[in-house]
């Protein structure tokens, strides 16, 4: 098939290698021109603005964008639905929150656009060698897309999901999974540090990575960290987020639900944020008044 | 009443200037002479060993253990047990596990003596001016002890809870409830701290003692805690635990019933006392394994 | 002072007969007849209608909306602002979420309206007898309305916070410590319920509330719930929530803070609501699966 | 190898199955006759009593205990311990407290009998085909049992972890780390129940099993339990548990480390075992108390 990638960051970028693999036919265009220069070296033809990239494809066309979630998303969404006529189809591969998602359909709609909203997952290794979506929209359509979906994925590795919105709703629940159980993974190892044995973390991994109940990818790549790093002297224990496990969390709240685990393993992330908590200061500011309990001074 | 205290720390010479001020006879014991010197002019009478404020106590002796938990409670109450005889009382004011205070109620029993573990919470002040006591231990035994409690405790501010052992199981919870409680303001106030807003924190504590909902003795502390340092600038949020916390959870856990907010308000004591973690590493490393997010490093 | 109370609910008719009682000359309105009826004969001036009870008032107006968050406050808002005059003051003593009262503060100000966002706690006695009250907007025309609030609530018991906007968030706030509070208390109470001895609940909330670090007044409601029924036999443990905790941990969440014992108090209130929940279910399917573990089953 | 086997329930009996595929001889024991004859028809030699099974084996013996934890286990140990002779090996292949294993390690030191504590994971399934273990113990004399862990794991799924205790506290936090990855996907599938959209289990799972980050043997375990049972309508979401994870937590607070997200993954489970609760019951008493809202009665 022939698609249109916009967007060539770290995920865009081994996508259209793995489309480019499998004989499709690429249109790449993103701001930055290096990225550019390096995918047309790689075989796919180039376009310098979204019109020029829309000129190139062929009715319908198939463009697939992926650039970072928020304004980028929302800006190359709409300079793209100018462009596009009906009978297109634009899947959005990024995180997007399910419920903007949802908005675009509509607005594609209206258009006689079809509009996908694709939850991409298996990190850049997956992007590049197969990857795992999750994909909302138009049933019929989708039937068009499906060699698409099989050529960018793993084996069984993509699910048409349901109406527009499914599919961002379900990648970001996965990205919920994905919070708790590496918290729960980190939390284990962190007792074994703390224990009075001396394990070697990398061969623990590797153990239950081999038959055990909680052999897992997330098991894997911590058996691969553990073996660059032995006991991750080099880095510091912050731990980043990048939005999909906060909706998760507001989602369940949304429906009155207790999910304690996932917003356990999102809160975690925020304390390690922070070096020391203006909460610890009341508590312990607390058991000096009543107890007389020594505080420790800055 | 005559009365023995043993142990004159912060909480146990404060009891005893209550007891003095309500024309109790305090002789009082503690291996620190300056202690023993301090509360001699204040009119106790004084010992300089177990043995000898056992000697100086008329029968049936009524003797206050007031020393930290753990070693020196079992080491003061296992002295004290060679010298008290059939008919005596021992008071446990401290905070031992509930467990070990039914052992020494047991341990007491086969010697003929009655043991009472008395919970006293209150803080240091409330051991000045009135504290609050929940006091296991024989009911009829209890009765003579009554005027004791009632000049110690604040009007209403002591309780027979039952046999021996209900006195500290209590104030485990009590405490538990505590912990849970401080960690709620502490949190609610770093919400304010991160708000848009500009709010002076010990006019918002005040404000909230009078008249509202969660009106209360620790929210005055915490009042006069941003008298003191209005945005608590000179402390650090490292929050420490002296066991009761832990022993609630632990009951808990042991019932299978679920105190999450209980339990959090112990682990982020915990999470309090550690600068970076194990867990935050194995995440962040983990995050950059898959998705090759930047690790900061150390 | 000339106040006119529009909602005549709970709260708004309680507030209603404080304000009388201080004298205040108070314009009531409620589309509830009944309820209209029952404030006029407690010596309250009614109006039919928003626009009447405009008319009713003198200027500058002071105008006390108390009717139920949500469609109900925004309603009754729009309605208000087509009537009143520059220079006129709307009080909002609902429990609003705070973004939305700084747009009604700014839809206001283009009319030149002072608007203030009032928290109110103490419940249905404080509303009675004497509440707490926190106020955002403009402090000048604070100062106007000061008798009206001093009056309202007991001594020390009202606050101007900061601008609009800033009254509604501290209430939320408040409410979210009074989720933790609760929730530790009850947690607390649990674990007597389950201990081996036998507590009389209302004998121990009272003596925890003479004296005790957690004294405070939601221990009072406690030893009071407990002897209107011992053991609460009557009723069911399923806690309802009406919106603050809510905001309250969502607003954490927007400052990546972690607030996990506000955020559990919050969760165990959803898990209450359920009687049965799908994470369990496939826990337990789980369990099966890989150990044979049996499910019970429907 | 020649190995004595003691205790044929559900994952004695496959070990053994096991065992005997890989040309070992297996002199197995169980008080259960109707057990002992099943194995035996599948060749191998049983013995009515332990005395027997350990006259039955040539020295230095191997003798794997495989019952369940607790009393059983330390009842066949102790009786073990009496027939065994120095230089014969024990493993516990169940999963005791690595305390008590520790403690029998020692004990089995005095006699000069080598004391193995084996974790074994993988489920009933792994225990037939190739199982996860985890030993700790003697190195020296783990090198004569090296043909026997490799023969009943599955490649690279056994560690030798360190010295006694180290294999059965490996395992305990393993399963601490299961909890957490059960609980996280189980909540992560409520939510999605909880979605306007209409996902159906068992492909979502699927997809998630191919080439996603959260890809895992849990999940594939979910997605047999949702092909059984699409809505798991038939089963209550009641959730048991059998030691491992309340060690893991209580080693962690030992440890005075925040470990919550397999904290919560057990207070959910404990959770689930209650229809009602005394947490909920006092909440909802209080709201009533302070705000009149309305409690449901029994």
């Amino acid at each position: 098939m022939q698609l249109g990638m916009i967007g060539l960051g770290k995920m865009g970028h081994q996508l259209s290698l793995n489309l480019l693999d499998k004989d499709h036919q690429v249109v790449a265009h993103d701001i930055n021109e290096d990225a550019l220069m390096a995918i047309a070296k790689q075989g796919a033809d180039t376009a310098a603005s979204i019109a020029e990239l829309v000129s190139k494809l062929s009715k319908p066309r198939t463009i697939w964008i992926m650039v970072s979630v928020g304004d980028a998303t929302e800006n190359v969404f709409t300079a793209l639905l100018d462009h596009v006529e009906p009978g297109d189809r634009i899947i959005d591969g990024g995180n997007a929150y399910y419920k903007e998602s949802i908005s675009r359909g509509e607005r594609s709609k209206e258009k006689g656009i079809y509009f996908f909203d694709c939850g991409t997952s298996g990190g850049i290794e997956g992007a590049r060698n197969g990857a795992c979506t999750m994909i909302g929209g138009d049933q019929e359509q989708f039937e068009e897309l499906r060699p698409l979906f099989h050529d960018l994925t793993v084996e069984n590795g993509y699910l048409h999901t349901g109406p527009v919105g499914s599919g961002h709703f379900l990648k970001m629940v996965h990205n919920g999974i994905e919070y708790g159980m590496m918290q729960a993974i980190a939390e284990g190892f962190d007792i074994l540090d703390k224990s009075p044995f001396d394990y070697e973390y990398e061969k623990v991994a590797n153990v239950w990575n081999h038959g055990s109940v909680i052999r897992s990818w997330l098991m894997e790549l911590t058996e691969s960290a553990f073996q660059k790093d032995p006991s991750l002297d080099q880095i510091k224990g912050i731990m980043h987020s990048s939005g999909e496990g906060k909706w998760t969390v507001e989602t369940a709240l949304d429906y009155e639900m207790a999910a304690p685990v996932i917003t356990l393993a999102l809160l975690m992330r925020y304390r390690s944020q922070e070096q020391d908590t203006f909460t610890g200061k009341v508590v312990a500011a607390l058991r000096n008044e009543f107890g007389g309990h020594a505080v420790e001074k800055n």
